[in-house]
């Protein structure tokens, strides 16, 4: 009998791994040149999308207490400033082995955790602002960037032929 | 002090209503020529996919037990059917007020429930799965329709000036 602890993280979790899966797939099936393309005429180009989920998925390691990020010369040229503005990317060959390193890295801190750790605070909100706000979790945290992912990849399909 | 049945309705509930929101700020700045549109050079319309989340969301009156779809007419042209493909459609203005109506009629079914009613089944499961498969439930649903909601939100955001 699985408790209700179990059951919520189950799904949440399960559907955070259903959209990086779909996401690898939809990664996996475009060439690096569709991911150069942009998504709609004067938008965000795939490759841009990339490394931005790189650097999104990536910080998620310090705020859920697992550790530092892995990639942090991603910040700037994808997080803090806009694609086209940056001469100079990462290619995609190495962003892709980047990508999976990333979500391999993040699988392997989830599976260490047992549900009742899901349901303690992430490290942006302290100790005190948690008493009032018990749904800063870590749940919370899978919860909103799986959303995310969702939102960038109704946007990467675009790309496909 | 919140139930871990509280919290966790809690955390779903407001990704919903916080991307619900989003959607209805994204809809009221555009304007229904912009909404017509192609989101991207042949790719679905603005308009199909009001239409389509529109569907989505009034199958989840069923789903979760609320009662009968409100606009079934809506399912041939936005579900069954791809974009572009049905001669005539409804106006930009009726989908918009079908849309508002929608998750009005949503927003008043949830506040009936109590945090518990939201970890029992959907009916798409039957009794006898939901034993063996208990995150079948109606928080699923929201979390899914959630994750739908942004990845459509992606592409209807590219209509923006």
């Amino acid at each position: 009998m699985e408790t209700q602890e179990q059951i919520t993280t189950k799904i949440v979790l399960d559907s955070w791994y259903s959209r990086i899966d779909s996401a690898d797939k939809l990664f996996n099936g475009l060439t690096d040149d569709q991911l150069l393309q942009e998504i709609a005429p004067g938008k965000n180009r795939g490759v841009y999308l990339l490394g931005h989920l790189i650097a999104v998925h990536d910080k998620m390691l310090p705020l859920l207490d697992f550790g530092p990020q892995m990639y942090p010369q991603l910040n700037d040229p994808f997080l803090a400033k806009p694609d086209k503005s940056v001469a100079e990317i990462l290619s995609v060959q190495e962003l892709r082995e980047y990508w999976n390193a990333t979500n391999v890295k993040l699988t392997a801190h989830f599976n260490t955790l047992q549900a009742e750790e899901w349901f303690q605070k992430h490290t942006s909100v302290t100790t005190e602002e948690f008493i009032n706000e018990p749904h800063r979790n870590r749940l919370n945290v899978i919860l909103s960037r799986t959303n995310h992912l969702s939102y960038h990849l109704g946007q990467i399909a675009l790309l496909k032929k």
